[in-house]
């Protein structure tokens, strides 16, 4: 089968290298570039323990001027006092030589272990390295999203073309994740980049409502990493903006797409996971009551082993809700599970248990919780909960 | 080697009988009764969504009159709507009818499987007969323990027996509870009793401040259950009262041992468990934000996994530490694991690897976060997460 072909945006240019950080001999540090300074803006854990990298470049963003994103794996640069705050702003300046930018206009993210120095030498050779190697083509976009993989076994790529006044305007994403997922950014990573061009604000804004509804709407263990992040690079090689609103949804939009697209990718690479699961709350008096509910509902080790089983114990859904923080009467309730309504306002329906395990079988499920108190709604995904989560998980370091 | 002998307190009887709840045909419901109506208090599940149990149960304490405590295990009557409430309300009543007392005074609980009717007459043939064969031994209050069993391997009994002015009391207590453990009264159950006397509203804070630093500092997957339910019973049948406070606080010493040693019993039963863990947060403004610390420590599946490889891998403890919602500094953190200092004031230390995992291999496993922000700290106890997890709770009801 031939590789799938992505599209950078115009005036990108990126690339991955192996420089020597993991034991693995796989690839670890990448680079994303823009030919001109880019307004940039980020989305970042709100772990109070975070990652030097992530202290650096939160202090630089929102910013009209970035020209290059550095990402390393295999090692977190977190936990790691004065020394990890020194290298993580000497991979930025070595980048800027390059350039002969300002540092600041550089950005940095590191995942991987937590607690261990990361060996500057390989790594400042690596980015002098990768910038000679730096491209515009599909094969250098799925260098980069392969080396920014830890556990992930398939690299995440998304991309969105849309046309704004006549010109053709492209959104292109890639993400890294694959366990210590939670909403508010676990140690997930990913670099958009649009050729569109937008004032800082208006990019700030339009990130948030995207992360709101993907990355910060999955969960594979409800552990929030220290260095998660998302980054924004707009550079307006183009030439368009969103004069007007519409345009402005048009992109959104694009975004809101390449955003969820990588969101559910992750899920669906997650550690050890066997079923996709999908979770829709509606009906509840504001939205931050269905993101409670769905959160507990996807967190729950205990539904998480019963989809594992193919089992539906839908018990187990109905008394997460119940302890969500959420008040509400059982008659308020009902629950659909792929499609077959299993507990109608209260009360247990008689179902085909075998037929509905069967359908779990298939890897794909479906929870669906409707409520009759107000008209606001979530969707969240996860994944089931397996030994060999517990195998991955259990050896990691030693 | 010999039964271990456990002491009923004076004026009550036990027993526990197989009526045919569970396909296993293992034993599945319990009585616990008092030969003269006791002070009775309760605490329960915060769940939204409770057994009809819990219903009938936290509307009749507390009270000074209770006969007796039924306990059935095999099936939660929980999600039961109406006839959950009936079938509770028609358990009370048999047992009822037998003392010749009023419904009201007796209180039950049920644990199991969720969102199935009750099986009404081998439950009510069981209280008739199991009325039949209470009794004051040792073996007695064995056989009640045992039948309030789901998925524990072994049952739970605590005593303490103390001098107050020249008499002795004794405290004892039984719980059940392998899994859906969480804070706030998971799928366990206890009952104490004693033979002090004790007026309600004195039992009621007496329970809830044993039960605070016992059954709600236990975890072991933080689904908090439909059912979770402690019961004291103090019938006042050696007359003794706790007049004074310094008798008081005897009193309470014991009933916080007893429970104490519950939650632990409890936890070291836990489902698929292979380490047992101690988490001690100190040196917090305040007790809420050292309960938060600790509790999302110990429900970290990254944490728990780690432990089950007996791995140090401290990272995934602070970063989990960093999301408790409790704001800090990294530079006001240090950390130990069975003893070492692993973590000082931020930074990383250089520790003996290899020599931490083996001890960690003992299975008892000592966790201890030290801020610098105050005076105030908790204990939390938890398990870590295993394989033979997975596959008990992939495969309960099907």
């Amino acid at each position: 089968m031939a590789a799938k072909q992505h599209t950078l945006p115009q005036g990108f240019q990126t690339t991955g290298v192996t420089c020597g950080i993991k034991d693995s001999g796989l690839p670890d540090l990448s680079l994303f570039t823009s030919d001109t300074p880019a307004t940039s803006v980020g989305v970042f854990t709100q772990n109070q323990v975070v990652g030097a990298p992530v202290i650096v470049s939160r202090g630089r963003v929102p910013s009209p001027s970035v020209r290059g994103i550095i990402i390393n794996s295999g090692n977190a640069n977190a936990c790691t006092g004065e020394q990890g705050l020194t290298d993580a702003q000497r991979m930025t300046a070595i980048l800027a030589e390059q350039f002969t930018c300002d540092e600041s206009d550089v950005l940095v993210c590191s995942t991987g272990v937590i607690g261990h120095f990361l060996p500057m030498p390989v790594i400042e050779n690596g980015i002098r390295d990768a910038f000679k190697q730096l491209g515009k083509s599909s094969e250098d976009l799925t260098k980069a999203a392969k080396s920014i993989m830890t556990t992930d076994t398939v690299e995440k790529i998304s991309s969105k073309q849309i046309e704004i006044d006549g010109t053709l305007i492209t959104v292109t994403g890639v993400a890294k994740g694959a366990a210590m997922i939670a909403p508010n950014m676990a140690t997930m990573l990913s670099v958009i980049m649009t050729d569109c061009q937008l004032e800082t604000s208006l990019a700030d804004s339009m990130l948030k409502q995207a992360v709101n509804q993907s990355f910060n709407c999955i969960s594979v263990e409800g552990h929030t990493s220290t260095s998660d992040t998302v980054l924004l690079m707009a550079n307006g090689a183009t030439g368009q903006g969103c004069a007007s609103e519409q345009l402005q949804q048009a992109l959104q939009s694009a975004l809101n797409e390449v955003c969820s697209d990588l969101a559910q990718q992750i899920i669906r690479d997650a550690e050890g996971a066997e079923h996709f699961v999908r979770v829709e709350v509606s009906g509840l008096e504001n939205e931050d009551d269905a993101r409670r509910i769905a959160k507990v509902v996807c967190e729950s080790p205990l539904v998480k082993t019963a989809v594992t089983g193919n089992d539906p114990n839908w018990g187990r859904i109905v008394s997460a809700a119940g302890y969500a923080g959420v008040p509400f009467q059982e008659q308020d309730l009902s629950l659909r599970l792929n499609d077959v309504v299993i507990y109608e306002w209260g009360s247990p329906t008689s179902f085909d248990e075998s037929a509905l395990s069967k359908s779990m079988a298939t890897g794909e499920i479906k929870i669906q919780l409707e409520f009759r108190l107000g008209n606001e709604k979530m969707t969240y995904w996860t994944c089931d909960l397996t030994s060999e989560y517990i195998r991955l998980n259990a050896d990691y370091t030693t």
